[in-house]
């Protein structure tokens, strides 16, 4: 085990803001070991609820789209207006490559000289459902740390959009002007998650195309019915060479918070996420007791080998080991 | 609920590769109500394992990379070479889209008029998890009937590439060259879960661009560590359009068939998906019986309404039902 700190180191040197020791924290949120698993969970449940409005943003988009050239711009103008924000990213590809391919902060080497910006790379390994539960918590630690924005990225593969949107309140999607087949190209289940389109890019030559894209994209959105939160994605555009774009990036956001706060949509949104938060916490941790209880454990091994020599089908040998858990329920 | 079959009916025609029958046993699997799930279960149940050898094929792809095109032509070629083939889709969008982009069976018109080939549009709705599940389920169904290359269709977003990878015996990428930046577009976690990698649309003028796109993309795939299987990734291409390239496909699976026989990889791959089925069907229902317990039920409601008012972090919440679980667990 590397160097830990003890719970109230943890807990004050977060309060306190201070890097290193949230760096360390979230070193101790990402580890699987049973003792770090404890402090974890004592350093949580010692954290205040924060009071200050906070927002938390994913963003995601295909690789080549320029997702981390728009965090570096986006993140600098937030904190010249004063906003404290920290970077987390979320990316099940690192559990197939053994190390991410965008966990490197060079990738965003002036942000991260901002000291109003915390940059943090993704942990490589483990399944994404885990990964997802870490990053939570993650949340949470830097915001009581004091930073008032949050970005998600997601690396944009895989299943690991679904699970950035569960935990936010703005999805962002980037999009390149002209990149392949335009509308063709648009991964429509990701679009509808998406709560803006930005087409990155907006510069040099790429000024017409980009404004073409904009207008198709934003036909295209308009064949989407309204999301219950009342609002309609829009279509930006920006550029993080030049800087342009990201006042209106932020000055949307704004308003969607101020608008989805009015209908309640962002107060009932962040609560579901909440519950979806334990119920995934729960569903993990069960099959866990399982496989430890003396009973269950031997029925579901016993079962697994009668999968593996093909004497049960999966399915049957699921419901067999549920109707034993039922008992149990029951007889309580 | 619509008109169901008895047990009896639906067992003797699956066996009899009643097609009409097969539809309507997949609606059956499809079907959330508990009626119908008690049917399910025992028609699965009586199905006998299949003893010829059957191949499942994962094929995933951008939109627009041309995946209806190619299951069509590689579908066609397949019956041709007296396959009977069924073509099932995992499509976890069309939870939020209400209704599949996949599922139209009009995408494959030639193939859907051939007797010999089975087509089941994308059930609509239901989570991913469950999807899954029930994907597995019909795959089973449609080997009992006769079917004996199993082509299973993803959307190529969100999280459906997982699952299917988890449910097919071989993986296939489907790559459109040159759209957009080559390289810089690979969807790294997904190249990483391909067995091989097809580039369509290999025809007229794009012939050039395909040749140059099959020589990049070896060359990056070498840059990968091999896998378990023992199995390094080719990279062919096709043309649905001037059906080419269909008979490499078709050789390159049986060779790795052959080959990962040998070296069990085959059959070790089969036995961990049974595995993952298992422990995923258990996973699903415990939830499920947690809440319809009277104890823990009452619980899991308590805690879901102290995280709602932020009473309680998830996490803790969590940790709070996993020991309760624990105690009833360990009194036994």
């Amino acid at each position: 085990m590397k160097q830990r700190l003890k719970v109230n180191d943890y807990v004050e040197g977060i309060r306190q803001g201070n890097r290193v020791v949230l760096a360390k924290a979230l070193t101790l949120i990402e580890s699987d070991l049973a003792a770090d698993r404890v402090t974890a969970g004592k350093v949580l449940s010692r954290l205040k609820p924060v009071v200050k409005d906070i927002i938390r943003i994913g963003i995601t988009g295909a690789p080549g789209v320029g997702k981390s050239s728009f965090i570096e711009s986006f993140g600098n103008f937030l904190t010249q207006r004063n906003k404290k924000i920290a970077v987390l990213t979320v990316d099940p590809t690192s559990q197939l490559s053994k190390g991410s391919i965008l966990g490197d902060k060079t990738r965003m080497e002036q942000l991260s000289k901002n000291s109003q910006a915390f940059i943090r790379p993704s942990p490589s390994g483990g399944a994404l459902g885990g990964t997802t539960l870490r990053t939570r918590e993650s949340i949470l630690l830097c915001e009581a740390a004091g930073y008032d924005v949050i970005l998600v990225e997601t690396v944009g593969v895989g299943q690991s959009e679904v699970a950035v949107k569960g935990m936010v309140d703005f999805f962002l999607l980037l999009i390149l002007a002209g990149a392949g087949d335009a509308l063709q190209g648009i991964k429509r289940g990701i679009m509808e998650m998406a709560d803006a389109l930005v087409i990155t890019k907006d510069d040099g030559d790429n000024k017409k195309k980009s404004r073409d894209a904009q207008a198709e994209y934003q036909h295209a959105l308009q064949l989407f019915r309204t999301d219950e939160s009342g609002w309609k994605p829009p279509v930006l555009t920006c550029s993080a060479l030049e800087h342009t774009g990201m006042e209106e990036i932020w000055e949307m956001i704004l308003t969607y918070k101020e608008k989805t706060s009015k209908n309640k949509f962002w107060q009932v949104n962040r609560k579901k996420q909440a519950v979806n938060w334990f119920h995934d916490y729960i569903s993990q941790g069960l099959m866990a007791e399982i496989y430890r209880s003396p009973r269950l454990g031997k029925l579901i091994k016993k079962l697994e080998k009668e999968v593996i020599s093909k004497k049960q089908l999966p399915a049957l040998a699921g419901e067999k080991l549920l109707a034993s858990f039922k008992k149990m329920l029951s007889s309580k």
